[in-house]
């Protein structure tokens, strides 16, 4: 590491003006950075590849299909020709039939309980057990991406979703229960906490610099890869170490908006993240998520909206004061990460 | 279980108004609420007894000390007569020494940087290295809490000092790096993110209610216990199952504030939901966090602020959801969680 000299730099309290929230860079707390790796953390050892229900051959153990690739007639979609799949979720945590009526079912105030409606569904991102999402191609990461489109699409269409969470759990210390490799979308019939203070923080941003935050996001200092249509950072008030934004070269509010050359880039440069997180940090635990737009967002809002999707490998454990008070402690600071990640060789 | 029956409860969505987020309260993504238990999920391994800095007798191992009690003057203060010290952090997230000249340090508006000052303390609560908080008396709770106070009011005289945050880690998966039983303060010159938050939600809970939504929170149906001059609950929005709340039964902004009386009577409280949780949950992993009110508060602010002390046992792992959304999903229903534990026997 050209940055880690004998003594430590000292630490830093950065503000994240796109989730409004500080976060103490300390390396005291901490190796070098080129020292990160996370311990061997295996993916779920159930279901063994003999009995996974989202293994190709297996479609009847899941519950119903929503739709697949490539296309087929509804005929033929029992059978286990196929790249990907998107499945309802067997054990949902809303439930799709409980729509509520009236004019207005998203106002939790008053009472403080809404009915726990909402759609839960996986992708089944490959039909293959073995094959993680860093060793697909970027035309089959760009699959994935399309079928998240086509879904958030789909529950568009529904009066009450008013936000699609796309995510992805790898590793059992992230979460995630299947080994087999595949994300999740929840069709939410709130907007979550989190979207809501980072629409406010960005308004904030824009009202006091005439800027998005996003659009701003991308300095030499930070970058890891850029390619034609989106550039990977690690952001300057990052949260943890080696965390990583992908982030769209021009200005878009709704990840539902991309292009099918633009999914296809997006795959390749996701798919390179990916393997320079498992290279450098020995296959680590990590979650994605994609930051996008509410549905019925105001037109003034759009200059100061931009998605991005927010790769964290899971490298320590969250402790009380994070818990406590919303800011984490990340041992690493953010362009020494980058330059790490921008020099892993991948060949 | 008396509330579950074949088919477990619907979804819920709740909001909570204290920390202003919505959690999922969803029964079928999980056991039933008497079937929790953590897996067996032991302290750190190391230190052992015989090289831990925390035990009596080792004190020259650790960082300096701040104050122990019970009180010695300077000259005897490095023997091993203690029931409780409390010390500097070997690795502090933040650095003691940083503090900034200026009239206004805590805006890092702008630029987004602040220097990383601020204190970052070690409270060993008790000399022997095998006792849990739960193994402790109420008077040695009781002098932990004063110890906390003790070391609030000396911070609170430091001019950048902002806010203090208390917090336990207990378990490797609670993020305790340390077995010997111990407890962190941390003096911040930001006012933390989610303490912002908890002061407008309050605020506009106070706003449309007239009323402090702390002082709400009591209900029969989640109370577990109670106290000369305190109440236990499983709050009625929880993020996480088995989640505790003790609060003052009088309105009361600063945890500061509690006087030695009050102390034993919370620290008595204390032992007991900690006995409970680990007699009906197998010794989980946990954190606890004080969560109270900034020093510089505004006199109109002191209304609608009313510390309190939440208890998360770590029974699960966050994934992609939780981190995107900071909307939690419960798999237990608060008023089940909260009658389980009510109904504890401790004898
Ligand atoms: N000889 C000595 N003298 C003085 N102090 C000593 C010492 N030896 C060790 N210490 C300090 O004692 C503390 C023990 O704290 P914990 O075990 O509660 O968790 P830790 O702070 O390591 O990290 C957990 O809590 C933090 C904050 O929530 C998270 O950032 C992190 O991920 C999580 O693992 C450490 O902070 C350590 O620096
Ligand atoms: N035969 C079948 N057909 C259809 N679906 C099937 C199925 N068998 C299993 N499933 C579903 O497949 C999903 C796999 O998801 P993950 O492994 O990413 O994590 P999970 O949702 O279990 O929980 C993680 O992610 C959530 C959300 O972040 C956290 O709440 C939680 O704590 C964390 O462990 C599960 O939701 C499961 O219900």
């Amino acid at each position: 590491m050209s940055s880690s000299s004998s003594s430590p730099r000292l630490p830093e309290i950065r503000k994240d003006y796109v989730f409004n929230r500080y976060v103490i860079i300390s390396p005291a707390r901490s190796r070098r950075p080129s020292d990160f790796k996370s311990s061997p953390n295996p993916n779920p050892k159930s279901p063994n590849p003999n009995s996974c229900p989202f293994c190709s051959g297996r479609e009847s153990e899941c519950a119903p299909e929503i739709f697949r690739f490539p296309k087929e007639p509804p005929s033929s979609s029992s059978s286990s020709e196929w790249n990907l799949r998107v499945i309802e979720n067997l054990y949902p945590a809303l439930k799709r039939d409980a729509e509520p009526s009236g004019s207005d079912p998203g106002v939790a105030d008053g009472g403080g309980v809404l009915p726990g409606f909402g759609f839960h569904d996986v992708v089944i991102e490959t039909p293959e057990h073995g094959v993680r999402m860093s060793d697909m191609s970027a035309e089959g990461l760009g699959q994935v991406v399309e079928a998240y489109r086509e879904r958030i699409l789909q529950l568009k269409r529904v009066r009450s979703v008013k936000y699609v969470q796309v995510f992805k759990n790898h590793g059992v210390s992230a979460g995630a229960s299947m080994a087999h490799s595949h994300s999740q979308i929840m069709g939410l019939p709130i907007i979550p906490p989190t979207v809501s203070i980072r629409l406010d923080s960005m308004k904030e941003f824009y009202g006091r610099t005439g800027k998005c935050g996003l659009c701003e996001a991308w300095s030499k200092d930070i970058l890891i890869d850029e390619s034609a249509h989106f550039f990977s950072i690690v952001p300057f008030a990052a949260s943890f170490p080696f965390e990583i934004w992908i982030v769209p070269r021009d200005h878009s509010s709704f990840f539902h908006d991309i292009n099918k050359e633009k999914a296809v880039d997006f795959g390749g440069l996701l798919k390179m993240m990916l393997l320079k997180l498992s290279k450098q940090l020995n296959d680590p635990p990590f979650n994605f998520m994609i930051h996008t737009a509410p549905f019925e967002l105001p037109n003034d809002h759009l200059p100061y909206t931009h998605w991005f999707l927010q790769i964290i490998p899971q490298l320590g454990v969250v402790g009380g004061f994070e818990m406590a008070s919303g800011c984490y402690i990340n041992p690493v600071f953010p362009d020494d990460a980058a330059k790490v990640l921008s020099e892993v060789n991948l060949s």
